[in-house]
């Protein structure tokens, strides 16, 4: 009897190491032949599985697998769905389970956010319900940096370390413009409700208050009447200003300032910006000449810069995936264990997604300043391990060698899934 | 009798590889210690020069010099400021020669656009008018590329290499995510009046149409009707689409898709805001979901991942001025000029400032393909041997060891200027 094959699927935002995880699942897995057969991947998340449209892994090469640490975005697809509870949706469950009884899947590894570490939990209680055997193993993952009993979210450390790395050379940009034109910059990053990638820019402080010199944290009610002085107050002060805004920055009344209902700096109407919305805000107060950048994408997917630590970290998520499932742990995801600040040291443990599931992980008080407006030390010293190191992928002709995998789907069993 | 100094000055938007050209400039002034005596820099450009702000270089140790060819940023500060004609403001003129002949500056180095190649030339017109035995030296420099004699100019190869390097690292990422999530994503770049950075972005593509498969040209009149028809055809085909914009687009009328109404200190529009103005177009047709990123500084500041055949031209180009100034040269910019494309092969060369003030190269037809979204063979030739190599800076506790100058003024001789 052949060896029990396993099924994994990436979810939700991709990440510039979402990638490194998975070639570290596939390497581990194999290297145990007899106790995982194939390992199919989700065409496009977990709809994918529903769909019976499966990625057979083994069909490629090692050299491209091993490729996949090194290559950003989903190299199987992604997707944004999220599965409703067993009650109301029973059906897809059963779908889920059919499928993978199908195809001898025992193994399911879910590789996502909150909202994936929840849909790996769903499928896990299902499949006790229904009486099938299935390990499930949720495997962390986000930028957003927001996931419970992990000290850090694979994804995090390169975009905290895209986002200092660009926040201090456009400081520099702006410090050599600032006497005769720019005055003011504005860097918008991703994050949601955490604050931890715009905290991240605040590294690219040198001690020289290059910059930024104002985080605006979606942990901190926004005050726009603050906030303007703030940045008089650093124009005064050094000639200019520059800024890094999450987000997700709301209103006292909860309103989101990228959904304020204004027209940005330029006449449009607000598509969700928040850069251009706190430029608008400067232009109508004092003036000053400003730039802004809206790196969405870019931070995410920048693996030319990702940071050593980050993408070691999701390598061996991945390799301990594998571990944990043949260990016939279930219902649990691996975790980094920090040890230790300077010098950093960190393990590998895990926790149980029934705690996991759905818990958002927004920055400690004791991480943001008295005046709301900057990163303290215990944040510094929190964040510096996780940019660590520049894991440089290889070039070719000037670009980076991304790798592409065939991703051949394996032969359709059943009949197509038609939810009614 | 002690040798005659230099006076050196950055203009305009500064780039990743100015200071390159500082560096390579600064470490041939020093072997020429019999020739050249100090180099002085203008504090904030030539801003610097009209109130004798003048930064002594010769302060700097050889270590910190050479730390400038891996740092952004204009390391003396740049200015957006144009000389008027001497017809109209001789005044000006009268008050750069003085303060140049109080510190017995004989050499006079403007590194910038082709406003500055202007203001460079009208410098020599004026010193020679008033019999002040000056060499002026115009140093290229603009990540636009628009400035002609010259094959290429220092500071475009690295933001072509940062725009290459983004616009595909950003479509895996849309791929990723097209199944059930975002389908366009539109990165808007600088570039003003002319393509080039835009059409560095076609460079992205692999050839599986990876990305971008629409870049959008300030040479092509922008038609909202024909780009929309665009995204369609690509999602329907390849399930996503990725868009490179240029800042400086314009519809039939000539209005700039995205004016902000302001103007800069050389009359300019200041552009920005492209990327919202066309997924607004997007949103209200099909209403796919759609991202945006505008990198505006990050790209011309990204050293991180400067091209190294940029950093060395750039480099190079500041030898050169020197060698120029020192053979008497009078009134001229050193320039690229190629050699091959395959392998590339380059020398410098040089070109009467007379010539080269004020005229815009903008790209070549046979650079756009007939639909006039997206780029030839041709234009691929000339773009590929600009971002070859790596050139990456150093690195401490993750971040890049950017130099930070001392910038110690000389003791001023002169009255403050007091303009009338």
């Amino acid at each position: 009897m052949s060896a029990p094959n396993a099924f994994y699927a990436q979810s939700g935002g991709v990440t510039a190491v979402i990638n490194a995880t998975a070639c570290g699942l596939l390497e581990a897995a194999r290297k145990q032949p007899d106790k995982i057969g194939k390992v199919f991947a989700g065409e496009n998340g977990i709809i994918g599985a529903l769909n019976e449209a499966l990625i057979d892994t083994s069909l490629e090469s090692d050299e491209a697998i091993a490729a996949l640490r090194e290559t950003p975005g989903g190299a199987f697809g992604s997707c944004r769905y999220k599965l409703k509870s067993i009650e109301e949706n029973e059906q897809e469950y059963r779908r889920l389970i059919e499928v993978f009884k199908a195809h001898n899947i025992r193994y399911f590894f879910y590789n996502g956010g909150g909202d994936s570490q929840d849909t790996a939990y769903k499928i896990s209680q299902s499949a006790g319900k229904l009486g099938y055997p299935l390990v499930c193993i949720g495997i962390p993952k986000t930028v957003d940096n927001d996931l419970p009993f992990t000290d850090s979210c694979p994804g995090f450390g390169s975009v905290a370390k895209y986002v200092a790395i660009s926040a201090r050379e456009a400081a520099l940009d702006v410090i050599s413009m600032s006497a005769s034109s720019t005055k003011v910059f504005v860097l918008e990053v991703m994050g949601r409700h955490a604050g931890w990638i715009a905290a991240a820019g605040g590294l690219a402080d040198t001690g020289h208050s290059d910059a930024p010199q104002v985080i605006l944290f979606p942990e901190i009610e926004f005050n726009e009447r603050l906030f303007l002085e703030k940045i008089e107050g650093n124009i005064g002060k050094y000639g200019y200003c520059t800024v890094v805004a999450s987000e997700g920055i709301r209103f006292a009344d909860g309103k989101f300032v990228a959904e304020s209902g204004r027209k940005d700096a330029f006449g449009h109407s607000q598509l969700g910006g928040v850069a251009p919305a706190l430029v608008k805000m400067i232009n109508e107060g004092a003036g000053h000449k400003c730039h802004w950048a809206v790196s969405d994408y870019l931070q995410r997917s920048a693996r030319h810069i990702a940071s050593a630590v980050d993408v070691e970290q999701a390598y061996q998520l991945g390799e301990k995936a594998v571990e944990l499932a043949l260990q016939g742990e279930n219902a649990v995801m691996p975790t980094i264990v920090r040890q230790s600040d300077s010098p950093y040291r960190w393990s590998i443990g895990s926790a149980s997604l029934a705690d996991v599931a759905n818990i958002e992980k927004t920055m400690p008080e004791n991480f943001i300043s008295e005046d709301g407006f900057s990163i303290t030390d215990a944040c510094r010293r929190y964040l510096l391990p996780l940019i660590q190191g520049e894991s440089y992928p290889s070039y070719y002709e000037g670009l980076p060698t991304y790798i592409r995998l065939g991703n051949r789907l394996v032969e359709k069993k059943l009949e197509r899934y038609r939810p009614s």
